[in-house]
């Protein structure tokens, strides 16, 4: 049966997951890179850029889950690009000709525009519709295998909230952001639906895993 | 040289150390008792309250460092008592004729009234003061031993956002309240000043120490 996943989501200690002040330069705003280097330095992270090397521990294997079983994404417009990129008629996304997703992948948008067909197999379609409804068309064109939930904060949380994500991977790094755009809000007592797991690795940060 | 150190201070996945509606009858509101059964199963909080037992892992193992080496702890007026206990002349503290803390013990309150002694090294001293202020106070009480802050949350963040604190022994524990008071609000790059470490433990909690 067809799933709903999402993957290596980090979040500050704070529960931020994205700083303030996004733009161009700067995707994550005054969070930089700090959420995300325990990824980045991953064997499996590497690969994806077709690049060597890159640590092969538990951070690795949890990063190493992104991918296999995935027939789709759905991602929120935040995540497509910088504030604004619906007013830029040759905005592509961030990731260049050959975008990692290699899958139909989903952008939210309150202004669709028409699909790009990319390299490598990733195809952007541009939705106005609900978490439910989106998901019921990704997860059509998944062909019988998992959707992935890409991000941000926002959209993860409101798929949460309506009951639509069967595994949740969330990262706690130990930073504090004091602003930014939060996770958890409003989700009191998540935890009762799933079963939850948690692991501290030797780079500091906290693997959770909510299954159901 | 004394230090000034936080222990087994719990807050859930989405940062609330305590719920909301807090009474009497529910201490901690709508969190229950939720936040504290790893540390209530252990046996040093066992031992605390003279009963035999309790788990001897690393739960227990973290539980145990909040008496050793301490002379004074600050609590602020929300633990001392439920909304309104000053109010109650006859108000004691929730602990009993015999208080669990074995020092003195500062409470911060901006309607002071004369000190309380109890069974068992504990007196209780009321204390309009900042901060800064109290903990002089409270060091110069522990001759020479370290000040234990002791909760609730806004007096620790307050003690964290003026620097005064050395050690901060946190517990996420993976549930969401979904509201009540936050822990982390407003310390942006707080971990900039310590260094910090994680564990999960088997209990599924996560323990976190920053320490400098």
């Amino acid at each position: 049966m067809s799933r709903t996943r999402v993957h290596n989501f980090s979040v500050s200690l704070d529960g931020f997951a994205t700083g303030e002040g996004l733009s161009i330069e700067e995707p994550f705003g005054h969070a930089g890179h700090r959420l995300h280097e325990w990824f980045t330095t991953t064997r499996a992270f590497r690969a994806m850029q077709g690049a060597p090397g890159g640590s092969m521990g538990v951070d690795n294997a949890y990063a190493a889950q992104h991918g296999p079983g995935i027939g789709a994404e759905i991602m929120g417009a935040g995540k497509f690009g910088p504030p604004g990129w619906q007013d830029d008629d040759d905005w592509t996304g961030w990731w260049g000709p050959n975008p990692p997703f290699h899958t139909p992948t989903f952008v939210l948008t309150h202004r669709p525009r028409p699909s790009l067909e990319m390299e490598g197999g990733t195809t952007f379609h541009f939705l106005d519709a609900t978490p439910a409804d989106a998901l019921a068309t990704a997860r059509e064109a998944a062909e019988g295998q998992d959707v992935r939930i890409g991000g941000g904060p926002s959209m993860v949380r409101d798929f949460l909230a309506a009951g639509l994500i069967d595994h949740l991977h969330v990262v706690i790094v130990p930073i504090l952001l004091g602003r930014g755009v939060r996770l958890w809000d409003g989700l009191e007592a998540l935890e009762q639906d799933y079963q939850v797991e948690s692991v501290s690795t030797p780079s500091g940060v906290t693997h959770l895993t909510f299954s159901r």
